[in-house]
């Protein structure tokens, strides 16, 4: 380098390439224009399931390995981007990546919900940092201000349309006068949802990402279990109709909110009336948007793409280059 | 404390105590439900015009005093908020604050996007902060976002409703049929608009809100006096009933835009006819929105209170607690 000063290169394994995962690698070997600690981040690692399939962007030969546990306990991979999702096993191999003192980015929402507590512990005690901002809302930037600029307020509601798929398919209903069934299956045809729609449509997949945020927003720990849980798939033509005329629009909430008093915290997933002058009754299609109503801040909210390869590729990389940025300057304090 | 550690405490300065500095107090002497190191922070002094006035919160004897001069040279301050707006004394206390050491919050926008280069510059030398996330869209996290989690993209476009003032006249003039005169005299008897409105409805106020957006987004130096502006004044009530006749509404939007090779960039303000479909056309009253557009997110939009007491109030805490975080984490490496 000009300066005659050593690079600092951060190398980072990455367990998974599917969408994200590519999504990912695009972003970081191809840095020109974005964040200039994007050049600091070499991808030294991808654990994949088999080395036959074709891969683009292609990789240098000997970053791609079968073995997962190889790349969570390399030596010198300082961040480990867990894109695997699914419970298992992703939790042992974020805790075994923690446990050798790698930082952690995880667009997985489910392993969180459900064993975040026992993650961040583990994290807490090894000094490592786990980041999540691609597990809840894609591309927007959700939990980083969650924690960071709103938290100086007493956060009393979070509502999120935090679900592509229920989104898309209630604003198709809505739009073409179709009955759930049809559209359901047009968006499957279309890829905006899995073969296996119940993670979506029930809500299971809104209640992993409401226990996320409510846990950022309001502290402490929420039984992911406990939270009540109603999809989408009794709403129909009718109903969408009725609520039109009245001014209203039906939307799936997530929705985690406290009392008067602060004391107690109700965290909920259901199809709600929204009044057509509220800002999330525009939300549409596969966007998402988290509202957050705090004292003495008043109601913000954020929207974007809640989902896809660019956007949720954007919330990995930008947690890591978050890490990145925290490492370079301990390194310097050092 | 519990542990037997000494509490670290950070004390800060206010320069000015009107609104967004009484905002900011109560904040901070009412930490419980908040960011928990909003209990690391003491307010050291704060700088006011006249000791005569009546003031809520009231603050301790000793706090208040008309010698701004010693709160920038206090050597027990480590970070000084300037809430005084205008270009001097502003520029010259942010200065003097900077070379004695001192993080800046500020949320003045017209020194920052006048003077940004001078202050950012200094604060390099010597080495601290200047955050400034009340200084656009109020209490909504854009200036952080945009540095940081949206960096990773190669922005395109930035396009804001950042002026709360003359939304809220446009708003008015939409859902009143009124022309812009009475819906002004209204806003001014309101308090949503200043006896001399000139830097709200000619846009300037939104031409150094996006000159600072501009800089952050895209890199570089944003000449504040190049920048096109144009404001609501010739806007009327026919105008806008021919607009939503054609299925647009009217905002005045301030713009920076990418061409197409990132090798120039455009940065206006103007008011827009913007499609009723459009997620900027919901944006109304005293709201402000930033919308962000980048490869590969797509599309995000910031929306809430781009102006008030406790909002702005909400991003200049922020930005101190940010500052004590980042001070926390050095001395625990030192």
């Amino acid at each position: 380098m000009e300066s005659g000063q050593k690079a600092v290169t951060f190398k980072i394994g990455l367990l998974g390439y599917g969408t994200v995962g590519t999504g990912t690698a695009e972003i970081i070997l191809d840095p020109s224009g974005r964040n200039s600690l994007l050049k600091e981040i070499e991808i030294a690692k991808v654990g994949v399931r088999s080395l036959d399939k074709p891969r683009s962007p292609e990789l240098p030969v000997g970053i791609l390995t079968t073995d997962l546990e190889s790349i969570v306990t390399d030596p010198e991979i300082s961040i480990v981007v867990e894109l695997l999702g699914g419970l298992e096993p992703s939790r042992s191999l974020i805790l075994k990546a923690i446990a050798n003192g790698k930082n952690i980015v995880t667009a997985n929402k489910a392993v969180i919900a459900r064993h975040g507590e026992e993650i961040y512990n583990a994290a807490n005690d090894a000094g490592v940092y786990v980041l999540l901002e691609a597990a809840v809302g894609g591309g927007i930037p959700v939990i980083k201000p969650l924690k960071q600029s709103l938290g100086v307020n007493r956060i009393q509601t979070v509502i999120g349309i935090i679900n592509g798929t229920t989104n898309y398919i209630l604003t198709q209903m809505t739009e073409e006068g179709a009955d759930f069934g049809e559209v359901l299956t047009e968006a499957q045809k279309l890829g905006y949802a899995e073969a296996d729609p119940t993670a979506d449509v029930d809500g299971y997949d809104a209640a992993d990402k409401i226990a996320i945020l409510a846990a950022i927003a309001f502290g402490g720990r929420i039984k992911r279990d406990d939270i009540p849980c109603e999809g989408i798939r009794k709403i129909n033509a009718t109903d969408i109709s009725y609520a039109d005329d009245l001014g209203f629009v039906i939307k799936l909430l997530a929705i985690a909110k406290a009392n008067e008093n602060n004391d107690s915290l109700q965290v909920r997933v259901h199809p709600t009336l929204v009044s057509k002058e509220h800002p999330l009754a525009n939300v549409n299609g596969v966007n998402n948007a988290v509202l957050v109503e705090g004292d003495p801040l008043g109601q913000v909210m954020l929207f974007g793409p809640g989902a896809g390869k660019g956007a949720t590729a954007s919330a990995v990389v930008s947690d890591i280059v978050n890490i990145v940025g925290i490492l370079l300057t301990n390194n310097t304090n050092e």
